[in-house]
Parts: C-alpha cells; structure tokens; sequence
C-alpha cells in the first residue's frame, strides 16, 4: 500500500527498540486459539479444549473469574447511577455504609463525569495518606502528606510518569533483572539507559546490594550517572519477598549515590507466608533517615492484592523527599493528561479504607477477600511443589505476588532447534506449552535473565491448578524425552 | 532539603521545556479561591461571591453540573454490580434496552475489572467501526476496519500515544496556532519539533492552506522533515469549522509532502449553526481518495459532545491507511500501559450506539441531549454578541466546539505593567478578571498567538451567562479605563 505514512524506518527509533513481551505473540497466538475454539466449538482441531491464560496477573479475566470484591461494586454503581441513592425502591440494595461512602465521595468528586484535579480528588489523596500514615505506624510528625500523593490510571502509568520526568540521555535508571517489562520497554522509549542489576536466583531471588554496587561501577565506566534505582518488592515475576536488612541496605546505597528509589510496592498485599513480613521503603526511610535523606516514589495499585480491579485502572504513587521544584514539574506532565479516571481514584479509596469491624459491609467483604489470598497461597503452594518435583525444572519458593517462576534446565538439542527458529529456547519452550496443551506463559526471556539461562513465568491466578498443571507435567515430561 | 533526589537540573531536559496552560498558574490560584471560600463561608474578603470556572471544558464539574446522560449512567452502573442485573428488587429500576446492554457488554467484556485487549474490548471496537461507517455514509467496500481502531484513556492519550511513535529529533509536526496545548506540551517533552502554522482570524479562524505551504518551506530550510500535520476540526480554543473545500486542501497537501494527518475531531457533535455541516477528514479521504492515499489518525472522545463524561477517560482513534507495520509499533506501545480503563470504553460503546427510537430509554437520552446542545448553542450566541459589544474585543461566531475566543486590543500601559510583572499582557488581565471577579479564564498565551497579540478562551459551559458575562463587562470596562 502506497500511502503517506511514515514507513516504519521514518518512526521514533527508541520507540521501534522497545519490546514488551507480557502482550507479546504467544499471547496473540493464545488469542486466537480462543478465538478458533469460540467459533468453532466442539468441533475444533486443537489438540486441546481450552485455553488456560497463566500469562498476566489478571485475576478478574474470563476463565479466571476471580470475584470483585462486593464493596467495590457497590461503592461504584452508587457513584456512577446516583440517583439509586434516592430512590426508594433501593433502599435494601446497598448496605448502609456502601450508601454513606458513596454519598461522602460524591460529595467530593462531584461528578465522576467531571475532570478531577490531575493529582487527584484532594480527599482520596487525603486518605491515601492516613492509610499510608497507619500501615507504616507512622508518629504524628512523620505523617503522610496528602500533597505528595499522586493519583494514576494503575501503577503502570505512575511509574512511565516518574521515568519520563527522571530520564535523561546521559543517565541511567538500575532496573532488576528479571523485572517486570514495563521498565525496559519504557526505559527503551525514552531512549535513556537500563542498567541491569542480577537478583539471586540460588538464594529465593534475594537482592545482592553487590550486585547493585557492580552495576553502578559498570555505569560509571561508560560514563553514565546513575539517577534512580528500580526495587520491585513483592518481585515480579520472581515472588520473593524482601528482607529488612537488605532494603536498609539498598537506602544506604540509595544515599552513597545519590540514587532516587524508585519502590514498585503494588503487591504489597500478596504475602503467602506467615512468617515473611512485608514493610515499605518509605517506612523504614521515615523512621532511620540515611544522610542524606533518599528520595522515594512509591507506586501502588488497585489491580493486584485481592481486589484484582486491572480494567478499572487506579494506582497511587507517593513522594517521598522530593524538593518542591521536582514535584511541579511531575504535576506538569500528569496535568498534560488532564486526570486519572475517576472511578479508579474511588477503587483507590476503597482499596484505602475498605470496610471496617463493625460495618454492615465488613463480614462479607473479610469472607471475601480470605477466600481469594488463601486460594492465591493454596495454589502458589502446590505449583511450586509440583514444578519443583519435574526433572529439569527447580523453582523457588514464592512468598510473594502472583507468580511462580521455575527455571528451566532444556536439552542442548531443544536449544538448538530454538535457535534454528530464531528464537529462545523458553520461547520455544513456551510456544509448544501453548500449541499442546492451551496453557499460556510467559518466557523468561521477556523478564530478562542470564545468557543461557531459561524461565517461565506462571500466574498462580488459574483455577484447576491440579488438572492444569497435569496437563504441564505431561507436556514436560514428553518434551524432555523429545529432545534428550 | 538535602536530599538524594535529581535537583531538576537533572531531570528530563525535555520535561523542563514543556509547558501547558491549561491546568497552569491561574487555575491553581482559583482552586486556592475556591478553598478559601469554602472555608470562610460568609465571612470569606474576596471580592467576589463564587468562582466561575471557565478555563477548562469540564461540563460535570461542580458549578457548572451538565447533566450526565442518564442512558450512559444506566449502563455504567449495571456492569459494575452485576448482581443488580438478577435482583428481582431491581427489575423496574432500569429500562429493558439498559439491562439488554449491560448484559450484552457484559458477555463482551467479562468482569469490567480486567484488563481488555490492549486495543480495547474487540466487540466495542468493531461497534465503534459501525459507527464510523455510518456516520460517514460508506459503502461496504470503504467501511471502517475494527482492527484499525483503538480505545484509548480519552483522547488526550491517543494524541500523546501517536506522538510518540511518530516523532524524531530530525522530523517535526505541523500544529495550528491557536492550538490546544496538549500538542505544544507533549511534542516538547518528546524533544521534536512542532511546526506552527497560523490560523487565520479575520476568516473565522479558518484554515489558510498556503499557511501550511509557508509553514512547511520554513522547516525544510531549517532541515526538519515535517511529517505530520495536526488539524483541530472544529477548532479549539477558536470554535472554528472547517469547510470541506479547506478539507480537500489539506488532504492534497498531505499527500503532496507525505504527511500523515492527525485529525483531532473531539468536538464534532459540538456544532451550533445549523448552517455548517461537520464532515469528518476520513471519509473525504475515503471518499476522493489522493495519489499517494493520505495516512490518517481521526481521535474522538467521550469527554465532549453532549456527553461530557471526562472523568471517566475514554476515547477512540482510528487508522487509516496505515501499514500494518507502523501499526504493531502503535499496538505495541499501547500494551505497555495494559488497556484504556474498562468504564471509559463501555461509555464510548454508548457514544457510538445510543439508544434508537423505539427503544425504552430514548425519549429520555432524545431530551437530555437536545437540552444540553439547546444550551451551548444558546450560551455561546449570547457571548459572542455580549462580548463584541465590548470596546477593545472582537470575537469570532464560534460555531463549534465548547469555547469562545475573543481577542484583546489592550491598552498599551496595561501592555507595559505586564511586562514589569513578567506576564503575556493576557495573562495579566486574565489574572486581574480573576482577581476581581471569581472568573477562571485561559490567557491566549497559553495556546500560542502572534507576536502582540492577545485573547482569552472561555468555556461556554458556565449556566448564568448573563450573570458573569455581566461581571466581565463590569471588569473590562474598568480595566480599559484604568489603563487608557
Ligand atoms: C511489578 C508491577 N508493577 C506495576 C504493574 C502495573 O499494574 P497496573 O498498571 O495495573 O497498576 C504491574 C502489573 O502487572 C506489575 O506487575
Ligand atoms: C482539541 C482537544 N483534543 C483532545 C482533548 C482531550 O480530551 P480527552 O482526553 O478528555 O478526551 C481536548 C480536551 O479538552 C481537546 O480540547
């Protein structure tokens, strides 16, 4: 076709350098089975009978189906439909509460029609803070600041916002490896530099603050300035969760080099061990200032947790240290998309102040949400078991998020035929998981990894772990022996 | 505050440059206004009683509360509490065509709290190509491809998304001046080029083709490769439509210079003269296609219109004559930020199929969106005249969109009292009416003007007009006569 487009040689080169492989073509591929499957029903040709989406941390998706939960629903048809509030025929839909915060909302967000302040509806950044204030037991003066709370259309937008103002070509920012693609495919559109730090597999994926050490050398040797350092805790896609004394560690870094840390706390919640705690950073930098003091973006999100609510897109992200100037120019560029969606700012109060002892809607909303972080754990739990019982395959625990990440150790000739196809052995890998069996994941090498090394990744977000991971088990077993 | 955080010296070069006036100093000062009358009460020393905000064409807000469309709000509460679908308490609540919908989105969509498709939910998408194609009365053979469509988190962030893949240092895009600043902003934080080419006031803000010749002769002499052309139709801030002859024209400079066109048609249900026909730039193209075909971009929105559902960021852009390459790399950057949120799309299903005659909810949605359009029609005939019979302004019809946009002779002295105060002599005088009367208006400044000039935009949202165009002429005149 003769047009006047551009070709794709005349577009933003650091646009074309970008991947993303979380929506890459095993999960257009998955689709399209789907698709054949749907239009096709019992009488398709697939070696399978369903598709099983293990590939992105979407619990609410169809096959998924985790349930929203009840109060958030409630909280949204109120504000969006109001005149249920008045009517009588409605008075026994709603619980009392569920009433009283949609009212107390609207009467700060007006309309959700409306454009809200792009930093957010003043009163839900207000409880952002009080919520953040009593989850660090913060004392009075350390208190969460309302003004430092910036609203987002999920965490994904959040962190693009902060790395869009941060990135300069000369700079760097210290991502994780494995990381969740969002940060190199941004740090690649920005055309500014991904300075690669290794988490440790062999030790439950813990971070090595040598290794962060190492790659800041390494960027000063190529004349780079480290600006900011990515910390994903709960890990995606590794599950780990951190330990106290390697985030001190990491803010002593922080402060050695004048690093901002960038904190991507969104699965704070996803803890399935009882002995693990999870703090934040910002708790631990209020409460044992370093010299100087690091400053910290926190990122949070209602899509992950128990709430799930991906589509609704609401997140918040605090400042923590940042000098006023910074903060402007910040709220400049988030004032250039006018303002997150609204009813993602009221997921974010909800996710904030979700109903509490004593309220009509508390017993449901606790029942709720344990059935979902007791499957998330169940699950998690005999995943890693079962992968961990395969040859081949060793996979560490995951106490955290939603994911299991089981590394892969392929048959040289399975390599070999990969790289006959141009691709990675766990795309290849990943590629006939998905042509035989319908469950789709995602390869390693989107996350990042050692040459040589391969991984998939796996949400723990699918029902049926047994039977599908059966379906895994004898899969591997038959691929191993294939390319023995 | 010492801290490890970047001194804004060390940000984003680009970043720094940016500006955007929208959301910019004088809005900030009326939000504190606001604040502080709401916290005086009665007792509050402003000079003036409320504040009227006509800066920003935010409809829902509060004061200016344009009604949301009840149809819209229907379907938006039905698919976020599902179980009110089932509840026999709520069978007379909603129409029969709102329950039909809700149930036909909902087996689209699945839970409105996962994440979508990238592009947005298939089903909306190819509703959202029906529309196109009937709107533009095409054949069959023309019709509008779902697969060239994507939902987007209002408009705002399908322009900033296109710019994006589409811009290089060496290239530049040529923008309208007056422009809406979302372009001047988002090219600046890319470090490219805009290109300005004039609008031509005296001609109902019309578009001079031999402006974008100029415009475009003047970057190849500076070496810049233009490669896009903006066009805002109708116009924002001038209110201005396009004829289809200027359309044509530009068409054939796209194809003559390998442009792709970037067609911002927002306000396209927005027309007050029943005189001027609003004919979208792809169906021309369609239509009469050029030799090379032209590359357009068409983006609409749910904010605008007689829908005014900002808050809920939702919007569509369509494709055209793109090939499939340099759409993958737009798909791809679109994926990183996961999906347009959920409730925005379902409300650009309901921009795209409202309610037909014969269904339940019509006669209402009929007489809702005929009262909102009554009224900006109404509103924006009243300024005009009531503004062009001010000394010292002249403002153009303003036959679309939501703004009037009326140009200052300002006194020279007010000129030079400006300059003391490092203030465009429009912002000085949009402070002052500020000041004086509680009226938030946008400076021309902030949307680019020639040299000398000066103009404010006004929303023509605000109810009262009378009231507070009163207290502008009251304003004006005294701030002539001081000056003169
Ligand atoms: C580590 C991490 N950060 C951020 C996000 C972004 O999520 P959202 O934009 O839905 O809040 C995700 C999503 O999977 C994630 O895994
Ligand atoms: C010309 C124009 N384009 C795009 C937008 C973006 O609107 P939204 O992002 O709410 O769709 C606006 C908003 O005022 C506008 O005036």
């Amino acid at each position: 076709m003769t047009t006047t487009t551009s070709s794709p040689t005349h577009l933003n080169p650091a646009v074309l350098q970008a991947s993303y492989a979380v929506r890459g073509p095993l999960a257009t591929k998955a689709e399209h089975y789907r698709a054949h499957i749907k239009a096709k029903g019992d009488n398709h040709d697939l070696p399978f009978k369903s598709i099983v989406t293990a590939n992105i941390g979407n619990p609410q998706q169809a096959g998924l189906d985790q349930p929203p939960l009840t109060f958030f629903r409630q909280v949204a048809a109120l504000t969006e439909y109001t005149p249920l509030l008045d009517d009588p025929r409605a008075q026994d839909l709603f619980p009392a509460d569920v009433r009283a915060r949609a009212r107390e909302l609207l009467a700060e967000v007006g309309s959700t029609g409306a454009y809200s302040h792009s930093q957010g509806v003043p009163a839900i950044r207000q409880h952002v803070a009080e919520f953040i204030t009593a989850r660090d037991h913060l004392p009075a003066e350390l208190a969460a600041d309302p003004s430092n709370i910036f609203l987002t259309a999920g965490a994904s937008q959040g962190v693009s916002l902060i790395l869009q103002v941060l990135s300069t070509k000369t700079s760097g920012i210290l991502i994780p490896i494995p990381q969740y693609p969002l940060y190199t495919a941004t740090l690649a559109a920005l055309d500014t530099n991904a300075l690669p730090y290794h988490l440790n597999e062999a030790d439950d994926w813990s971070m090595d603050p040598q290794s962060v050490e190492d790659a800041i050398a390494e960027a000063h040797a190529r004349d780079i300035a480290p600006r900011a350092l990515v910390v994903i805790n709960p890990g995606n896609p590794t599950g780990s969760v951190m330990q106290k004394e390697t985030m001190q560690a990491v803010l002593d870094i922080c402060a050695k080099y004048h690093l901002v840390l960038l904190a991507d706390e969104v699965y704070q919640v996803n803890i399935h061990d009882p002995a693990k705690e999870w703090v934040s950073f910002a708790s631990l930098a209020r409460k044992n200032p370093t010299e100087p003091k690091v400053a910290i973006v926190s990122f949070h999100s209602i899509s992950k947790g128990v709430t799930g609510e991906c589509g609704r897109r609401g997140g918040y992200f605090e400042l923590l240290n940042f000098p006023a100037e910074v903060t402007a120019q910040i709220y400049k560029m988030a004032s250039v998309g006018l303002c997150p969606p609204v009813q993602g700012q009221i997921a974010v109060d909800c996710l904030v102040r979700p109903p509490k002892p004593g309220d009509e809607s508390y017993p449901l909303y606790e029942k709720e949400s344990t059935t979902i972080a007791r499957a998330l754990k169940e699950r998690t739990e005999t995943m890693v078991s079962k992968l961990n019982a395969l040859p081949g395959i060793s996979c560490q625990p995951s106490t955290g998020a939603l994911y299991v990440y089981p590394r892969l150790y392929l048959p040289q000739r399975a390599k070999e035929e990969a790289k006959k196809r141009g691709q990675e052995p766990d795309e290849y890998y990943a590629e006939c998981l998905l042509d035989e069996t319908g469950i789709c994941v995602t390869p390693g090498s989107g996350f990042g990894q050692r040459e040589g090394e391969s991984h998939i990744r796996l949400t723990v977000l699918c029902p049926g772990v047994d039977e599908y991971v059966g379906r895994i088990e004898k899969f591997h077993n038959a691929f191993m022996k294939k390319w023995e």
